[in-house]
């Protein structure tokens, strides 16, 4: 993977010497970006391209070659990765598009693609692409004509769209956020994200990598590589609503995951999830900067306008002022002339401009140990300041690094000034005070979610019946079925989830019987593979209060389920006895494409339609992401004993959840699961599963 | 007050030659932004700068004097304004800072000024501002030295802090968003921010207006102007926080209003205030463009992966992509050399970069019924296409007029290519995706805004009884007191808000006449000008059911009362007859020192919890204002016969909101009003209030 962006000796396949020919802007970029290894053009005419020989083929080249950049029409593209592989090439980018996503025939031209590939060993980004940019050897292949229009940084891109990527590095550039190294992955027929993401982990350039993408691969595999980065990974998922799908079907023929599902995924290794490209600078800005570890901060500004609206704001973001010890003020007093203004925090410079003293300040202010970071609110008057405003700057990045605590540094100055500073600084320098504050709220959430993921507790293993839950699941497929009602049931006993205990019955006298076994009341519930809605056909019949409505109810039942659906196989009836009290829950899984098992819960009965959306994690989770389900339902006060009420057995619902996410994960052939209702008790008192659905 | 910006001859009082000297500053502002008037320096110290003279007082000049800039010490202030009278000078800009906000010395010169003004009939802006710009005609008096950094367009700003509105001119400069007039009002002694928007409105060179506010003085007359205004009028009002109002009180030395009525205010009278910088921005680019009247948009991009983050970003901010008929598709279609690309919504270019065709397309799409605006999403590739692009804008901008339909132009392009763009263009240029679309968002919402408070239907009046409120106050009044239970209930019927009609009592006896009067069951409420809170200290009885109960209420309450309050005036009690049924509200109102009364509406009982906020309004409000206010209240599904349940008698609760909005009008003195509970009954039954505290 190294000599995707390092290579030594590159061939530039598909070059001629015509103003419009984009080979040429190829080879015009690795030059005016500097690339410190060497170049050779190929094109099938030959010729010479400013001042250089263009090769006819690969094969012609005296030289050993780490790295070829393919630009030739499709139908041509496997001719010449033949000829890389005969000349021992190990590397190629692909840039042509018209495969996969153009055509059917593009789709057999791929398939040749690939043969040859694997034939010859070589790995390949691309096709369909824009190439690669590397700014610490000025490596940059992407066929629009290019000139260094971005510093080198430490944020590193993956990118699924090369307009995207592109738009992307000019915003960077405009807000003074350096690259480090930028892919534009296409098709991904050989080199996926994640293989890239794997290497810019770990890539010494690389601090803050960032992923744009239309579509997951393969979604366990990239948490599995997300969990494991130090390096903060964002990433920015687009094609997520139905407009967007049909315009993705035909641009890069990819299917979209289920948006929640990626929401849930990427929370929970650690992926923070940009819906805009303001968040996103905000957040290469921020986490450049050293992790903002408490809420106390400390805003020192030369305008008193601009310290209101950042004392509102710095309220608005959560955040707090942090006390000014009495000693403290006394010697920062020293620095002003007269006590003109009061010295509190903020903290009013006024008029007084002394790089000395700036340093002195936020040094003392840094020092203080309930201080967590300092925001700067710097007014660069006059263009006579240019010089000091760049010092300042500088200063304020040392002083970061000295407290490992965050300067964020705001400049107030027209935008020729700002521009130039941000051409010269690599310390993120912000435009907008509620912005900045902002920024600094990202920044703080973050530190507070990757030690929530790092502290990562493993899953909970528990001893369960799987060999009878195997030769349910066996049966029903065997059967080419779903699982009725009273295996689904079973199939949670076996599994540790309480259930009502309820017993089959095929007749009338059966049910009576069972009935009677049980205790009044009772209630009773059909068994159909047909029928899963089965109240909407009086398929359940609630308490029960003696043998003869039992009777009625099971013979009423027959009748209808004939009339309504005459087609449908009657497996009898469940008898349980009736829960009294509690809450009903809802407790569920779904298999996702890209996710596998995620698991489910939420409030239940009236409370669905009030408080509509359930919690998700991807199985298998732990006890506090099963605690956290819990409390971050909206509605959840209700079952903590809001209001005077008793606490319900959370400790209950919390065990059901994790024998579920056992179930699901040891079973993938369960496509979707309910449990609806679970019936919670109060504290200590339980839960029981009242009814349930399986589907295969 | 159109020499404030039109001024033919001015006077700089308070030049020297000395370089840090900030009348200096304004002397070679006012020559580098092109000011077309004549300058005279005047400084004590005479002299020459720049090749003029310096004269010594303003007297000593040789010409009429239009507007003197003031910026000498404080104390000298008032010297140079009697000069100025005497010289006939009838407009000034005191920039100077150390008045009120400073010290009670500079309070007392503020007072000399005043008068001195008045007395020679000067109006002026500031003192404590960094003054004003006009791009018009180069009038440019700030005192930091600038230099032309912003187009000449059709915004103008009104700010209360210099540095903000500063920091605010270069975020537009960086954004390519041309200023009209800028004006830093500062302490506001004479010319304040509601004159300054009453000018500006009929300004002609001004199409949107931006104020910065830090407080509000006469929130009524803003939004009387405000009211009356055709221009958008955009408004940041800081010093929200606690945290800001520390500050601000050394800072401007004024008062800030409950931010929640400020809200209410400026909606009602169709302000948009803004909360960050990235906002306004989006405001300022949307609002030059034609208003989008409906939610159906084209997309047409240059790039795929642009494309698919437009539709998802499309389907977020709630708008729809237009169908496009097939005969408007088979036209497009001949402009494409293949059928490469489907053509659908959002439109695909591919590699198309044809200006004519650009130009029919957009054309094209523009005059279909169904389109509403269209989105154009540009990708400036090389260098080569700047002239191109250029032009292309030129077109979108009079294809917009043609239509009278917004086309949004987003531009992805190296940010020196954009910054040379918008320093040509006045046509808004965006360079994120989805915060186009946000921008768009924002446009169509104001656009609906706007509609609603032009049409502005009457507030009702009613015919009631004040001169018996008149009375009931009166009394109070003289007495030094706020209202008893039994005198507010009496206000609220005067008002025709209909109550739960009690009878007063003063002894156990005189209660149960009153109950076996009124019928079981009762209620009884203790009658006390000292208990605010009397349900603590059992001062309501609820349920009393005969007689009996009805003189232990009685004795049991005076015990209780005398242990707990042994100083309070019992004023007996008030017996009333049982409400059975219907639902707790809250009926309230508010006098705002700024704002005058406001009116609120609330859940009551248990809800208060749940769904805490109420709705408010500024009053005298309207029957469709009265019906918002409910239908805002979340949780008001549960009035509207959500759930199959009955609807409760909306009707009614409009009624007495409006009965309340006209006695909080009429009585300023009423400083705090509250019904609660309000009852309110199902549909057609009415509402009463059950209980009433007003404070004077």
């Amino acid at each position: 993977m190294q000599s995707v962006f390092y290579p030594r000796s590159v061939a530039v396949v598909g070059v001629s010497s015509k103003l419009t020919n984009l080979g040429r802007n190829i080879m015009l970029n690795l030059v005016d970006f500097g690339f410190d290894g060497i170049v050779y053009a190929v094109g099938p005419n030959g010729g010479a391209i400013a001042t250089r020989r263009i090769y006819k083929s690969v094969i012609d080249i005296p030289d050993h070659i780490d790295l070829a950049v393919i630009l030739v029409p499709a139908r041509f593209v496997p001719g010449v990765m033949e000829e890389c592989g005969q000349k021992g090439v190990k590397t190629a980018i692909i840039e042509t598009a018209g495969f996969r996503e153009f055509s059917e025939e593009g789709r057999e031209i791929e398939d040749q693609v690939v043969e040859i590939a694997s034939r010859y060993n070589i790995r390949f980004v691309g096709p369909n692409c824009i190439g690669v940019i590397n700014m610490e050897n000025g490596f940059c292949v992407p066929f629009p004509r290019l000139t260094p229009f971005i510093r080198k940084g430490d944020v590193s891109i993956i990118s699924q769209s090369g307009g995207v990527g592109l738009s992307i590095m000019n915003h960077m550039a405009a807000e003074g956020i350096g690259l480090n190294k930028f892919v534009s992955v296409g098709n991904m027929l050989n080199i996926d994200a994640e293989d890239l993401l794997e290497y810019l982990i770990g890539d010494k350039g690389t601090r803050i990598i960032f992923i744009y993408l239309e579509s997951i691969r393969d979604g366990r595999r990239l948490m599995d590589i997300a969990n494991r980065s130090p390096k903060p990974i964002l990433v920015f998922k687009s094609n997520i609503g139905q407009l967007g799908q049909n315009i993705a079907a035909s641009h890069t023929a990819s299917l979209s995951s289920d948006d929640r599902v990626v929401d849930t995924a990427f929370r929970q290794c650690g992926i923070t999830r940009i819906h805009d490209v303001t968040t996103l600078s905000d957040y290469m800005k921020t986490l450049r900067l050293p992790p903002l570890k408490n809420k106390r901060l400390a805003i020192i500004s030369r305008s008193g306008g601009h310290a209101i609206v950042a004392a509102d704001a710095c309220e608005l973001a959560g955040f707090q002022l942090a006390d000014f010890p009495e000693e403290f003020i006394r010697e920062i007093e020293k620095h002003f002339r007269a006590s003109v203004i009061k010295l509190t925090n903020p903290l009013d410079l006024g008029d007084l401009f002394d790089l000395d003293v700036y340093h002195k300040i936020v040094n003392d202010t840094l020092e203080q140990d309930n201080v967590d970071g300092v925001v700067f609110l710097h007014t660069s008057v006059a263009q006579t300041e240019h010089e000091h405003t760049k010092k300042l700057l500088g200063h304020l990045e040392s002083l970061c690094k000295k407290y490992n605590k965050p300067v964020a540094a705001y400049v107030s100055a027209n935008s020729y000034e700002i521009n130039k500073l941000r051409a010269d600084f690599d310390f993120p320098i912000f435009t907008q005070i509620v912005e900045l504050f902002r920024a600094l709220k990202l920044d703080f959430e973050h530190t507070q979610k990757i030690a929530e993921v790092d502290s990562q507790e493993i899953s909970p293993t528990f001893v369960v019946d799987k060999k009878r839950v195997n030769q349910l699941i066996g049966n029903a497929k065997s059967e080419n079925r779903d699982l009725l009602l009273n295996e689904a049931m079973e199939v949670l006993e076996s599994y540790g989830i309480p259930t009502t205990k309820g017993l089959t019955a095929n007749s009338a006298a059966e049910a009576k019987q069972a009935a009677e076994k049980l205790g009044f009341p009772v209630a009773m519930k059909v068994i159909s593979e047909q029928i899963s809605h089965k109240s909407d056909v009086g398929g359940v019949q609630l308490n029960l209060r003696d043998s003869e409505s039992v009777e009625d109810a099971f013979k009423d039942m027959v009748t209808r389920i004939k009339k309504a659906y005459p087609e449908a196989d009657f497996g009898g009836v469940m008898v349980q006895p009736m829960a009294v009290g509690g809450r009903e829950m809802i407790l569920g899984g779904r298999q996702d494409k890209q996710f596998g098992a995620a698991v489910l819960v939420g409030l239940g009965g009236i409370f669905v339609e009030i408080f509509e959306r359930a919690s998700m994690r991807i199985a298998p989770i732990s006890k506090s992401e099963a605690y956290a389900m819990i409390e971050e339902l909206s509605g959840s006060q209700i079952l903590m004993g809001a209001r005077g009420q008793k606490r319900f057995d959370i400790e209950a619902l919390v065990n059901a959840t994790l024998h579920l996410s056992q179930l699901l994960t040891d079973f993938p052939e369960i496509k979707e699961l309910d449990i609806n209702p679970l019936r919670l008790f109060h504290e200590a008192e339980g839960c029981l599963a009242l009814d349930a659905r399986i589907i295969l």
